[in-house]
C-alpha cells in the first residue's frame, strides 16, 4: 500500500493510507516520565507499542532536545538524529516497511535530507538504495548521499517520477516516498513523525501551538496525530493548533485550506527553501490544519532567512527551510494558549549556500588584528 | 587557571589543573537509570552534582545515543550534538567558566569544530566569540563559524597563538582553547567530555576498553576521568582500558608514552584527519593511557578512510578524524575483555573532500537509468 488508497482514489486525487492500532493494549507505563530503563539513546524503539513493526535495525533517532528560545517558546532541534534531519523518524519506519515485506532494496526521489536518511537505514539494514535527485546536485549533498553506499541518479526534475515508478515496477524495490499525483507518501512515514508529539509531552506537556516547516505536510500530520494519540490513550484532554509554515514561493496547502480542496497543485517559484518546496500537497495537511483549529503560513526567503539569523544567534544553526517553524511564528504570534514548539528540521550544512567563503584572511600582525576586532565593537 | 598549574611549570613542560569534587556529597539518585523526570534532552545540567558551576545556558548537548555496530561493539556517536561535534560538551563547561568570571566574551584557536562550538555556546550566552582559524578556511567551515555571529579571523598559522595570547590580555577575552607550551587546555573541557563516561555506564555498565580519537588527548582523558569517578562513588569496581587512536601523521601522546615524558612536540606530516591532527601533547594523555593500563595506537589515512566508510555503510557518517576510534579497534583488535566502545567525535559534513563533486549526471530515459543500476549489480 505504498500508493495512497485504492478505494477512494478518484483520476486526480489520491488520498492517503491511515495506520490504525488497538489503542486498548498500550502499556500503561510507556508515557511515564523516565520512560523506563532503555529511554536515553534507544531511539523510535522506545514507543515500538505505538508504531509499526520497527524490522529494520535503528540509529538511535529521535530523542532529540526541546530548546528554550525565550520564555514559553521552544526549539525542537531535529538536526540532532541520525543523519542530523527530522527524515531519519520516518526512514526507520519506512525501511522497515520494506525489510518486512521483502524489498531486495529501497528507492526514493530526493534532493536533500530524505535521500540521505533513506540511503543511511538502508546500509545499517544491509539493502541496497537508488535516489533519484534533480540535475544540480550540490558537492555537500553528493557527499553526503554517495557515503552511506547509495546508488545516486541525478536526473532531469521531470523525468524523477516517471523513472523512480519503472525502478518500483521492474527491479522491485520498495519505495520510500511519493508515487501519486496528490501527494500521499508512504503511509508508514507519519507514524515516525508522531513520536516527536510523544516527546514534547513528556518534556512539557501539550502545548499551545506547534509551528512546523510543510512541504508535503507529513511532519505536520505526523505531529499532530501524535497528539491526538494522547488525547485517545486518556493521557490529556487538550490538543494543540498545527500551524503549517509554507514557502511563498510554493503553497499548495495553503490553497486547498483557502479553496476547501483535499489538495491542491501550484506552480513553484523562485526560493532558496529547497526542502520545503512543494508543487503538490495532500489530504494530510488539510486534516491537521482543519481538525486542530490551525492555519497556515506562508513565509518569503527575508522572513527565513530572518528567523535561521535569530536561531544561529541562540546557537542553533538550522537549514533555511529548517527555521519556517520559528519564522511562522514571528510572522503570526502566539503564546496566548500556552507555551510554543517550533520544529526545527535539519542543520545548516545542508544549505546550498554553504559553499562560498565570506570572510578575509588577516595578516598576522596586531594591528590588523585589532582592526577587525574594533570593526566588531570589541576593542577600544 | 586557564594557563595550567602555576607552581609545577618548568620551563618547556606545564602540568594541566586538575577539578576535584566533595564526591560524598553527590546525589546517590544521579546515576539510577531512568535519571529522573528532566533526563532525555536535559543536557549536560542533568549531571550538574558532578560538574563545575554550568553559569552558561546550555543547548541539549550530550544524551548522544550508543549504536551497536556488531556484537560487543558500540559506537558512542557524538555527532549528536548541537554543533554536531563532541566538542559541545566541553563549550558548555568553558563558557560557563567565562560567565562565571565576568569575562566580555571569549576566544578560541581552531580551523572546525572547536571553534563553532565555542561560537554557538557564546552567542547563547550573549557573549561575543573570536575564532583564530587557520589561512585555508574551507567555505563549509566559514559558514558554520560565521552562522553563530563569531569574529572569524584565518590568520597565518603561526601567528594564531601569539595572537590568542594578545587579545586575552589586551581585550580580556576568555580563552577557550590552550595557551601553553605543552597542552593544558581549559581546566573545565575534560569536565565536559567525562560525561560520556556517565552515559556508556548507563546505557551499558564499564566496558573493557574504549577506543578515542585523540588530538590533544583532553577527550581520551575527560572519558578515563569520568569511568574513575564511577568507581570513586562506589558504583563499580571495574575500569575500562583506554585506548588513544592517533594519526600516524602527528602522535605526540605515542612519542610520550614510548619515552616516559609528560608530554612530547613532533613535526606534523600531512594528512586529511586534520581534526586529531597535534603538534604537543598533554600530561593528560599520559596519565589516562598509564593509569588505566591503555596504548596509543597510530593510524594512517588509509586506515582511517576504511573506517569511515566502515562507519557509513552502518549508516553513521562521521568526519575521517571522527572514525579513528573504529580505526583503533580495526588496527588492534579488542573485546576479548567484554564491550568495547568507540568514540566517534563528528559528523561527515564537516570533513574538507565534502567540496568535490564526484557523482555523473545521468540522461532522463530508462536505458541510461537501467545502465547504472546494472553497473551497481541491482537490475539483470
Amino acid at each position: 500500500m505504498t500508493e495512497g488508497c485504492p478505494e477512494t482514489a478518484t483520476g486526480d486525487t489520491v488520498l492517503p493510507v491511515e495506520v490504525d492500532y488497538d489503542y486498548g493494549r498500550v502499556p500503561s507505563a510507556l508515557f511515564s516520565p523516565a520512560g523506563g530503563p532503555a529511554a536515553r539513546g534507544a531511539g523510535l524503539d522506545r514507543w515500538a507499542p505505538l508504531l509499526p513493526p520497527l524490522a529494520a535495525p535503528g540509529l538511535g533517532e529521535g530523542g532529540t532536545p526541546l530548546v528554550e528560545l525565550e520564555a514559553g517558546v521552544y526549539v525542537k532541534d531535529e538536526s540532532r538524529n541520525p543523519t542530523w534531519s527530522h527524515k531519519d523518524r520516518l526512514n526507520r519506519c519506512t525501511t522497515s516497511a520494506a525489510v518486512g515485506v521483502g524489498a531486495p532494496g529501497i528507492v526514493v526521489a530526493s534532493s536533500g535530507n530524505h535521500g540521505a536518511s533513506a540511503a543511511a537505514y538502508a546500509a545499517r539494514a544491509g539493502l541496497p538504495c537508488v535516489v533519484f535527485t534533480g540535475p544540480d546536485l550540490p558537492p555537500a549533498v553528493d557527499a553526503f548521499l554517495g557515503a552511506y553506499g547509495a546508488v545516486v541518479l541525478p536526473v532531469p526534475w521531470e523525468a524523477r517520477w516517471p523513472l523512480m515508478r519503472q525502478v518500483v515496477d521492474r527491479v522491485g524495490l520498495h519505495p520510500v516516498s511519493n508515487l501519486t499525483p496528490t501527494h500521499t507518501g508512504h503511509a508508514f512515514g507519519p507514524e515516525g513523525y508522531k513520536t516527536i508529539a510523544y516527546e514534547i509531552f513528556l518534556d512539557i506537556g501539550v502545548p499551545g501551538a506547534v509551528f512546523v516547516p510543510t512541504g508535503y505536510g507529513e511532519l505536520l500530520y505526523g505531529v499532530w496525530k501524535g497528539f491526538t494519540e494522547l488525547r485517545r490513550l486518556g493521557l490529556t484532554d487538550r490538543l494543540p493548533r498545527m500551524v503549517a509554515c509554507e514557502s511563498a514561493a510554493a503553497a499548495p496547502l495553503a490553497k486547498a485550506v483557502r479553496e476547501g480542496l483535499p489538495a491542491a497543485h501550484v506552480a513553484v517559484e523562485p526560493t532558496d527553501a529547497y526542502a520545503i518546496v512543494a508543487a503538490v500537497s495532500g489530504y494530510r495537511g488539510v486534516v491537521a490544519v482543519r481538525d486542530s483549529g490551525g492555519e497556515v503560513v506562508t513565509l518569503d526567503d527575508g522572513q527565513l532567512r530572518a528567523a535561521r539569523d535569530e536561531l544561529a544567534r541562540a546557537g542553533l544553526w538550522a537549514e533555511l527551510s529548517a527555521a519556517a517553524g520559528l519564522a511562522g511564528l514571528r510572522a503570526v504570534g502566539g503564546g496566548a494558549e500556552g507555551p510554543v514548539v517550533c520544529v526545527s528540521t535539519s542543520s545548516g550544512f545542508k544549505d546550498r549556500s554553504v559553499g562560498t567563503l565570506t570572510t578575509e584572511r588577516v595578516a598576522g600582525d596586531w594591528e590588523s588584528v585589532s582592526r577587525r576586532l574594533r570593526a566588531a565593537g570589541l576593542h577600544g
